[in-house]
């Protein structure tokens, strides 16, 4: 059997259930949803698995293992973003069911049970929340998001009932760690740097801190014509001297990610100076001592320029979420078992958050990234390929196979 | 009789000609511009002034000269933006009135015509069209703006027959330039010079060329933890750059006024990399060849950067205003009647448009600025003093005098 090309027909398979024909449209406890279980428990059961959903509408499945024995689990998401691609979240459950369907069809017997978890929501585009299910597992969901409510003022609850789950139970779905041997989820890079080191895998060594923070430079406004160079305060002359030197400055940090991906000006006319201008700086990295060092540096940045502007200047922290290092012996497992089929093994840290972060609070976690065409994701031309997920799929029956637990 | 406490006076009997209680909104055409035009008639009436109003709006007060004289010509608008201040266009209005009227108290007898010209319209806010009024004098009028429709569907056309005007005869007000000896307008600065050089009055020198452009740096949009700084194609990033490296160049170049007053950017999301920023970039100076040389630097700048941060670039000049200068002799002789009673007479250009750069291709033109404190304009806030319009009809009693034409 073609692992690789398994994978890539069912990924085709499975894309057809979505809202909209343009790319892949499938939110949490839809039809779409419901469509999409149905596929996978046909692959769970391809791989020997028993199958059933959970009250958060997780659908997981389970190969049993020795009496007594505790639980590997793997996971990744259902749904997607609105028009996405194929293969950000649903690759990692497609990947999963095919790795265990080849060491069930090699009558492997693996000395611990595992399941598998088909996870309803990472994406958090239906609601202004997301990882219920994985939440659920380790202890930490909080039951306030259920009366949440989507576009059209459905509650989370409420459509977590219709689609068969019980909002009542979410919070008894807590596992015992004791009982838990640990985590692994494969998700597409959704970036270029495998592309860019020509391997196929790379060994995520972690999930990126993030911060945001709301900057704000107030000058004053006056006509375009009459205010001389010399008197003006302009708030965005001062607030691009901070986005050329903010970027400038986090290339020389190794890892480190800044980002100024909103600016709004006031008044924003052609004619006017403009009078104020705010914007969001985002930072992530995987030492959230590097990234906190490197906000300070962004304000002394910003104090200085807006100094020499003549202008006010704010940077307000609005958003902070720590770093989660994966399992130092999980991931040099699973190096190991990439570095058998592949010839390199990078290692890197995940920019974007994943599953894998909320399980984190449950046991030891690892990642394995699979390249992407182009480092597109999110899009309907998001793309990896059978020779790649091939190798993820033998790497994680290697891995499987290998676990000194 | 205090002049300058009159014209003050003045102002704030006509400023409760307003549809909006908070600063003046008088568009033409209007009850309100109807309203004020009877308290202007009253001030030509004490000037001893006939006055009528033309086929275009225009309230036009004449003091007749000798038989066979030409006519000198003095004007501004009666109009304001929406909760703008009480002196942007009608303080011009109001003192011209007081200055013949300070002749006339005076039994001065003058050996020309003048005439007091309150335009409809110079902002442009009401229709997409401004300056009807002086371009028919001018016989620059093109008549396809009277079916331009306010935000109402009215046309321009029927509002200004309803208001008692005539779209069919606006084309036929042109004047004969051998008649007409020069042009004469007085305004707020709009502008912090004369404050900065505490002088009353300014002369200016010129109302500066306009040009705009559409800036737009193309680079790569991209998930803002995935992919890395050494790998980005930041279109925000060139787009600061430029904006900083344009700034500090125009401060460089005398007069000349570059203004970035708008940026989009695209997505302008908070977490992804900014693939596309798109800005207005205007450029003013009254010197044509300046303004042009210039926009030129800026387009190399524009390339280099781009070629720097690895995106492209594209500059496209969507707008152009050639620059008027004002009449050598009549600012010389306005320059002369200004230092009689001030210590100071600076030169200045004009970096806002007014009805004298429709004026110039009838006559010679001349403008005096007012202090205006802190510079602001079209606000509620704006204000000029007693004691500088009371220099203002001074000096422009004397000019008259004193013209030798």
């Amino acid at each position: 059997m073609n692992w690789g090309q398994a994978a890539q027909d069912r990924l085709s398979e499975i894309a057809r259930h979505s809202a909209d024909p343009d790319g892949v449209t499938r939110f949490p406890f839809t039809p779409e949803h419901g469509a999409a279980l149905d596929v996978i428990r046909s692959w769970m059961s391809l791989a020997g698995m028993s199958s059933r959903m959970d009250a958060s509408g997780t659908l997981i499945g389970r190969k049993e293992g020795p009496i007594g024995s505790k639980t590997f689990l793997i996971g990744s998401h259902q749904d997607s973003v609105r028009n996405g691609g194929r293969y950000d979240g649903i690759m990692g459950i497609a990947l999963g069911c095919l790795a265990m369907q080849k060491l069930s069809d090699a009558g492997t017997e693996l000395p611990f049970s595992v399941e598998i978890l088909a996870f309803a929501d990472e994406e958090g585009v239906r609601f202004p929340t997301a990882l219920m299910g994985p939440r659920a597992l380790a202890g930490t969901f909080d039951p306030s998001v259920l009366t949440m409510t989507d576009k059209d003022g459905q509650t989370l609850g409420d459509a977590l009932t219709a689609f068969g789950g019980d909002p009542r139970k979410v919070s008894q779905l807590s596992r015992d760690p004791s009982d838990v041997l640990g985590y692994l989820e494969m998700h597409i890079e959704q970036g270029p740097v495998l592309e860019i080191e020509d391997a196929p895998l790379g060994i995520v060594t972690g999930i990126c801190g993030i911060e945001r923070n709301a900057v704000t430079f107030t000058g004053e406004t006056g006509h375009a014509g009459t205010v001389p160079m010399q008197s003006r305060r302009d708030a965005l002359v001062a607030a691009s001297g901070f986005i050329s030197e903010v970027f400038d400055a986090a290339q020389a940090v190794p890892d480190l990610r800044a980002t100024v991906g909103t600016i709004s000006l006031h008044p924003n006319v052609v004619n006017a100076v403009p009078g104020r201008a705010e914007l969001t700086l985002e930072i992530r990295s995987l030492s959230d001592a590097a990234r906190k060092s490197f906000a300070e540096v962004t304000r002394t940045m910003g104090q200085r320029i807006s100094q020499d502007r003549n202008v006010g200047f704010s940077s307000v922290r609005t958003y902070e979420q720590p770093a989660v290092p994966c399992d130092k012996d999980l991931t040099k497992t699973l190096e190991l078992a990439v570095t058998r089929s592949c010839s390199t093994a990078p290692r890197l840290p995940s920019g974007a958050t994943h599953d894998a972060s909320a399980m984190a609070d449950l046991c030891p976690i690892s990642m394995l990234f699979v390249r992407c065409r182009d480092g597109v994701s999110h899009k309907p031309e998001e793309f990896a390929s059978d020779a790649d997920m091939d190798a993820a799929i033998q790497a994680v029956a290697s891995f499987l196979t290998n676990l000194d637990l």
